[in-house]
């Protein structure tokens, strides 16, 4: 990212295939909502687990996205999906504990359990799983937490609902939490995502609005926890956040209901994973994981590279286009993928495109 | 404050002298701007130190206040002073390091502490001096760090430029971090108040936008942060937070040239303040902490209680004035103490100071 900004800033154009969040912003009925309410309204502290009438529209969401009946009590509004995780993982665990991730996954995972004491226990994904943890990768391994995405982080592979199972009850035999980070959910293509909420209520779901709200600046999410957690996720809440960002809040609220706006997003998304799905292949990178969800294609380079992040920086300098090096995701195995978003507009997607495969032809 | 809402709910009216935040919104030229500013601006992930812009903006601060000449680079924007106070300590501090704060003081310094396995070394400090710390309270303490504030909550006592000067010193003598909580700076009455950024450079100062910019739940805030941390609070703030929001900081940048708006507002809780030394004295508070600053007294009410959160409730309930009760400040002495706070209105505080009259004339 520092390396394209600096080539923007010498005036070169750069397509943006490294970015992990929507290029247009909070829907137009969220903005006008806040506008109005601003004139009147003088945005103090809200309740540390979030304005009440946002916390009952997120569990009516519930509702109607995944016929789950949820409890608006069980709704913590938090600053973020980061917000969300050091609530969840403050709450839920001691320091010294273990809590397994996958990899390649999000790499603030683990950076945030560090800060908190806690051990992040990173065990490789198997590419044919689609890079998601399986329960055979579980055997013999002593855990206090899994958390787990779907969509997931950087592949777009998803879980299907008698896999989350599995995992969700491969916790609940050893007595360990299960954390869902839910933040790509609205966002897939051919299926729709499974809440862990629908399997099981003894489960931390961790949301957000950036992604399918397009409210990544904003730092809002939310948590749903298990009913005997809520009193100490709230005093945390209050002590380390007081609450999360009130205007943030009201335009989150109003978000919800701008399901036209959103759902031409997707549309866009979709019409841009099409074109990577035929366009990839053709510039060289046909060893793709199924891009179920999200706005990413994670790609195995290694016949091409180990040096992931040295590729990026010739396919940033030769292309002009920018591109996340698996080492970010995976720093064991992640010299050979590369991640490709397509969050950005279809014009860049498509120059984007058209640059990678001639890039790939003069490097032969 | 629960007991509060309750009775309002009941129908009842109640004066707010509980709570810690203006009654007053950001000023309209912040609102204003972000208006505008969301019509085109998606609001994406900002830098995760913050916009340069604000952060140019406040260290300029440093010098049309404090005649500080401070490097922009140094200044980190937070999600409000609870952000700063996460990253300041997880930056600064290892598990276990012993960090002093005051008593009575800010309940959330030790509970952040505590859920980052810091260890708060709660010392009284002495009426005598204001109920702020003096060199002489810290002899024969072994600490890492020493966290302060002035004006200070409960009390809106100040250090001078001499006493805050002793306290650096003694902790740079110890090889202590110094850790300035400068949020109710702007808010004083008698004299201005001394940055520690005024003494050294090698001390940690935590601010925010919510009490002189009345912008508390838009959560945002700043550290500034010697140097050489810096490097680790910003791999701390791009993981714990990804970024402070952005809405928020748009909106506290243009509140920062609101001055006019802001002063307007000193000058209510100037004209609080007389109402409160003339007042709370008449109902039989005389024994006060001298309020140099911030919009609170802390009052000494021992011989009346020895059960503050009994008196707390016999207030609200018998004058239907709403007072915070020392003991959330003070767990050992606070049964006999209780804070007043002037940040509302001045028809409110004349209503309240009315009523706590009437209600201890009857009490007798």
């Amino acid at each position: 990212m520092e390396a394209a900004r600096a080539a923007e800033e010498a005036g070169r154009h750069i397509v943006h295939m490294e970015v992990g969040q929507p290029s247009s912003g909070a829907p137009a009925h969220a903005r006008n909502v806040l506008a109005e309410t601003m004139k009147t309204d003088p945005l103090g502290y809200t309740m540390s687990l979030g304005l009440p009438e946002l916390r009952a529209r997120i569990a009516r969401h519930y509702g109607e996205w995944y016929d789950v009946d949820l409890d608006p009590a069980r709704v913590v509004v938090t600053p973020g999906s980061s917000g969300g995780f050091v609530l969840a993982f403050t709450a839920l665990f001691d320091a010294g504990d273990n809590v397994v991730v996958g990899r390649p996954g999000y790499p603030s995972y683990r950076q945030i359990m560090k800060a908190l004491d806690i051990r992040p226990l990173e065990i490789p994904a198997s590419e044919k799983n689609g890079y998601l943890l399986a329960p055979e990768d579980l055997e013999g391994v002593e855990f206090q937490g899994l958390m787990m995405a779907s969509p997931a982080n950087p592949t777009g592979t998803m879980l299907n609902s008698e896999g989350l199972g599995k995992m969700i009850g491969l916790c609940q035999e050893r007595d360990a939490a299960f954390l869902s980070d839910e933040i790509y959910h609205g966002i897939e293509h051919e299926r729709r995502s499974v809440s862990a909420l629908e399997i099981s209520d003894d489960v931390c779901v961790i949301n957000s609005f950036s992604k399918y709200y397009c409210m990544t600046g904003w730092r809002v999410g939310w948590l749903v926890v298990p009913e005997p957690q809520l009193r100490q996720v709230e005093r945390l809440a209050q002590n380390l956040f007081i609450c999360p960002p009130h205007a943030a809040q009201v335009a989150a609220l109003a978000a919800m209901d701008a399901t036209e706006e959103l759902e031409e997003n997707r549309k866009v998304y979709a019409r841009n994973r099409q074109l990577m799905l035929e366009g990839l292949p053709k510039a060289g990178f046909d060893r793709i994981a199924p891009p179920d969800g999200a706005f990413y294609v994670y790609a195995d380079v290694s016949h091409l590279t180990h040096d992931s992040r040295a590729f990026a920086a010739e396919i940033l300098d030769k292309a002009g286009v920018a591109v996340t090096p698996g080492f970010d995701f995976d720093p064991e195995r992640g010299g050979g993928t590369l991640r490709f978003s397509y969050a950005q507009g279809t014009a860049e997607i498509e120059e984007g495109l058209d640059r990678l495969r001639r890039f790939m032809e003069t490097r032969g």
